[in-house]
């Protein structure tokens, strides 16, 4: 059954420091918790579309190490399938450290890329697409001639699968993936990078650069976000405020839940700008949330609530 | 045969973050090297004393957690005994982010105590200690009344046992370990915290609250260290530089090589002020090292080097 959407690209191990205050170089100070949670970009996008109610499966390189029984424990725990991900002897998982200011909602990182391969063309050309209505791209740069051969093989062998693909470091490579999917998420980072000072700039400098037909999509932090499409001739662009919670518990993947929101959506045929609503939605809930388990009951309170809240671009 | 060194105290894990500039707020940057050690100071001790060619073991609580496992086979690996150290089910080992600059060898940490409980005075009282001839306490002030019925618990059923106390964190209820080793070892911090300026003058005031004969010991960075004595009512301090390697490596755990050292060199009867030398020169040995693997050979040179480098207090 077509059904199953699938992202590919990294997963990794965060080490969550949540500290009451950023320390202080060469001191020494007590912080509340301390946690090991699966990060990795489309690693999360997988555990919000599986809490969402899709059949979802995950494609990345796994480490042979001590922590693979966590990472796959804590896949199963989400309802992800890891079914076809090849697993590396002799590595580690990339790993951050992130600490979270209580404070401020500052979000700090340190990233260690370590010695895991890049996920291989034949890792993904061994799959069955008739098992896939969705796949998702996390752009990578140090695997982009990949992705673009694993985009060209899903062209060639199917007509059906819609592709998203999501820009988010500021590396020009990345610039080579915008043509190719039917759905573009590009961070507010690579825009600015790329001179388009706001969102709504940003979306339209590039749909010019997008597949004809292509949903351009711009998130932009706490100011929302921005989605647009050229329907004959002409850009059509929405900007969407963001979705606050009462309380900001957890940004972690705020990100990806809004890109995995907006997936969702189209995977389910919604117009673009009803699916840019209701990322913004998902992804102010996430941030009330600690982790994704729960966001499932957002889906429903969007559904039922009148949708008055857009503002003007 | 009572010929084994024993480190009661804690087992954590440190997370080790090599960077090459301390983070900045709310930014996200790479990490050239990003490690998982065994740390706290009494299982850090143990780990010299091994390298020193003791038989050594630690006494302190375990948790039954995923990291057990790793924990267990680096304790292996070090030569160091863990045999009586109960294991605690639905907790986590105590865990520190430890950020190391590369640029200026500052070391900031962020330390999560977690719920793995503290040793109880059954857990210590269960061994035979007709096994060990020196027994090193780890200050704790979570756990000081317990640490005090052990070693009274050692004073009642031995005659031959030595004991050595470690005094680092700034707290006042520490300082009912004071008069309780035959070797005190009193951090700078908890110095200062007491009111002295110097090393010598720390020595010297911590001798007069000490038990009659006890040798104070006080580190004081790149400072070098101080001990002292009362020898027949006069009190006999000595001040020692630090020994710098060529270059620093690794400062992680130099503090508790220094104990270690001291230690192994009253264990082996030394004169102190040779002990003092000593253990500053393995401190600095260690610097030089990344972890504790490979100090035996400085045993060696020191052992073989003319020792001409005190300095006046």
């Amino acid at each position: 059954m077509a059904n199953a959407s699938l992202c590919v690209g990294l997963v990794c191990i965060d080490i969550v420091a949540e500290s009451e205050r950023f320390p202080v170089e060469d001191t020494d100070h007590r912080i509340p918790n301390l946690s090991y949670r699966r990060g990795g970009n489309a690693s999360n996008s997988c555990s919000v579309l599986a809490q969402l109610g899709m059949k979802t499966e995950f494609l990345g390189t796994l480490s042979n190490s001590i922590q693979l029984d966590f990472i796959q424990r804590d896949f199963a725990e989400h309802s992800v399938s890891i079914e076809h991900c090849p697993i590396f002897p002799d590595c580690e998982f990339p790993t951050s450290i992130v600490i979270l200011n209580a404070c401020n909602s500052t979000r700090t990182i340190m990233h260690h890329p370590t010695n895991l391969q890049e996920l291989g063309v034949q890792h993904f050309t061994n799959l069955n697409l008739n098992n896939y209505s969705w796949i998702h791209f996390e752009g990578r740069s140090a695997n982009v001639d990949n992705i673009k051969q694993m985009i060209k093989f899903v062209r060639e062998n199917s007509k059906s699968i819609k592709i998203s693909v999501e820009i988010e470091k500021t590396r020009t490579v990345l610039g080579e993936l915008l043509p190719l999917g039917d759905v573009v998420f590009i961070s507010k980072e690579f825009s600015q990078f790329s001179g388009f000072p706001t969102m709504k700039e940003a979306v339209k400098g590039f749909i010019g650069l997008s597949r004809p037909g292509c949903i351009v999509v711009c998130a932009w932090g706490s100011e929302g976000a921005a989605a647009g499409q050229n329907v004959n001739g002409t850009d059509v662009v929405k900007c969407q405020s963001a979705s606050a919670p009462c309380r900001i518990i957890d940004t972690l993947g705020a990100g990806d839940t809004f890109n995995a929101a907006f997936v969702y959506s189209q995977i389910n045929l919604w117009d673009w700008k009803k699916g840019l609503e209701f990322a913004c939605h998902i992804a102010g809930c996430k941030i009330g949330l600690k982790g994704f388990l729960g966001l499932e009951q957002f889906k429903q309170t969007f559904l039922f609530e009148a949708s008055d809240n857009d503002s003007p671009c």
